[in-house]
């Protein structure tokens, strides 16, 4: 007897990218920040009276979406928090698609994108990207009834920022809410969040994961009118972000100067790498984001598992179109130089 | 133009207990413990090293879920972490309810329990508890098709206990998964946990925020066989317990002797309380919580605001069949003190 609902008992659910306790592996597998937080995390920690535990958070996170305002000029009601921007997906599938409604997302894309379809008991409608990787212009068209249509941009896995004026056309004509999720947009040049402003059903998502280097803590945002906002307010749970979280995210975001920098450095290394792999014959993608998505001589799932056996940790996706690439998280200068190495001569043999 | 599903945006949502900021008020009305956390927990946070922030917790909260096996003695496979227990209710609607399906739940109980149904597009199915509310015998029997039936045992906000022979009955006859709720069970004489291992449909869940002193950190953890477990693992989010609840929840469960006393103390001024309002003429329900419910003499609401006026926030529903109560989080003794000579005078009024 199983008493989950069909829709959940016929389904896998998402695999995360692993995560190896205490091995002495070089991790460049879920495009974590090779950079401690800033120092003012630490300093926001050692203050914190821990007593105040005993008592519950606020539960609009108002400190950070006060000090994310600031920031990003937008208001504090235009912001949601959410314990991790994953929250923050699954609060827009409960609040925008019902059973049997369809969720359009981009493919490639965040593999997470299709299981919260299937969480929700909803229809997938997978929007193809060309043969760059990214949208065409009337990409829009192929997400034609959904209620909600999400796409990364910068797009994982593949790395590739998304034509601007594609998206412009999709906020213009999709009728349902579209939600850019820019987790990796502080690697980028550009980005969507005036879109906001200029359209009733637009959303972008951010998260502290990436550029503030504070995936372990589990904080993300949305930006939307402040519409959107009441009715996502309603789904989220009471309590989603905890006292010590609010905390700490807020003193992240009195230092974004320390994230720029750090951002910066990462951007640097991975130019430098990218150039270096093209030297070796590698094909990479151009990447916006802090990893980049290479294109393997060799089968792509036996690299991995050399590089594994070598000690670099990497991710690699048995999908379909992306098969032969690998995706390389980009740490430190002195990682990567050795991951050069490591990998020019695994994939060298090719 | 609503954007929001039909089920979303035609209801208000929940609404949770006011967390008054900074105001010098004396906080009976969200059930926190008046006690701070183990010292445990002080210096698990102290000896956190910060830097770890930039890599993803741990997806499944193994630590904690070790700690709690070896305390509660159940096996690590058999429970399953939460961001709250409200983010493992969410989960439990989101595994066994679909749209359209009915969620059984007792009334009056945790007022969330009928918002998680609309959020999920569920029909509400409340069972009623008796005069004393209590179970009645045959309780389950009004459940009846419902895929899921959830009750807090100890109950909230009556803080009655629940006959353990109704609960058996339920668990025998109901066709759907039974969620029993122990958020307060810390406060009670006994509790339902080997249940697990004697009925394969049987959860039973608890929480950090109240009896272990962590209401700001949210943690909840739900205990039941594997194959449960399994399916609720597929709808959480990958990472839903960050880093520093993990450490925390785990020094926090060393040090059940601390939690075990302060939960004593809490019992012993509860007692207290109950009997010296019971001397001034007030009825009080029999508690096995962390809170007394109170029928006032003049009219609860009028109570509550006077009591307000008074610096003493207490939680006041207006509700059928508990709008004539009051409930009060038992605090410190020098607080209730307070309060019982502050109602005294207001109450004796009436």
């Amino acid at each position: 007897m199983n008493y989950a609902r069909e829709a959940i008992s016929r389904i896998a659910g998402y695999v995360p990218g692993e995560q190896p306790q205490g091995q002495p592996l070089i991790k460049l597998n879920t495009n974590e920040n090779p950079y401690p937080p800033s120092p003012k995390v630490a300093k926001a920690l050692r203050d914190f009276d821990w007593q105040r535990l005993r008592l519950y958070s606020e539960p609009s996170a108002k400190m950070v979406r006060e000090a994310a305002a600031g920031v990003y000029g937008v208001k504090a009601g235009q912001i949601i928090c959410g314990n991790g921007s994953d929250d923050l997906l699954t609060i827009a599938l409960r609040t925008f698609v019902g059973e049997g409604e369809k969720l359009a997302y981009t493919e490639p894309s965040y593999s997470l994108y299709p299981v919260l379809a299937d969480l929700q008991g909803a229809v997938r409608q997978p929007v193809a990207l060309n043969d760059s990787f990214d949208l065409d212009q009337d990409a829009w068209k192929q997400a034609a009834d959904a209620k909600l249509f999400i796409f990364a941009r910068p797009n994982a896995p593949t790395g590739t920022n998304l034509d601007k004026t594609a998206v412009r056309a999709i906020c213009e004509n999709f009728k349902g809410v579209v939600w850019i999720d820019e987790a990796y947009v502080d690697f980028s040049g550009d980005n969507c969040l005036s879109l906001i402003d200029e359209y009733p059903n637009v959303v972008v998502s951010r998260t502290f994961s990436k550029s503030f280097s504070l995936a372990g803590l589990r904080m993300g945002m949305a930006f939307a009118n402040e519409a959107l906002i009441y009715e996502m307010n309603k789904v989220k749970d009471s309590y989603n972000v905890d006292m010590i979280s609010q905390i700490v995210a807020t003193a992240a975001l009195n230092d974004m100067a320390y994230m720029q920098a750090n951002a910066a450095r990462i951007r640097d290394t991975r130019d430098w790498l990218a150039a270096e792999l093209a030297k070796i014959g590698c094909k990479v993608l151009p990447s916006s984001t802090n990893f980049l998505f290479v294109e393997t001589k060799r089968p792509a799932a036996k690299v991995f598992q050399e590089l594994k056996e070598a000690r670099y940790l990497v991710r690699y996706f048995n999908l379909p179109r992306i098969s032969q690439y690998i995706r390389v998280t980009i740490g430190k200068r002195e990682d990567m130089e050795g991951f050069l190495k490591t990998i020019t001569a695994i994939d060298a043999r090719g």
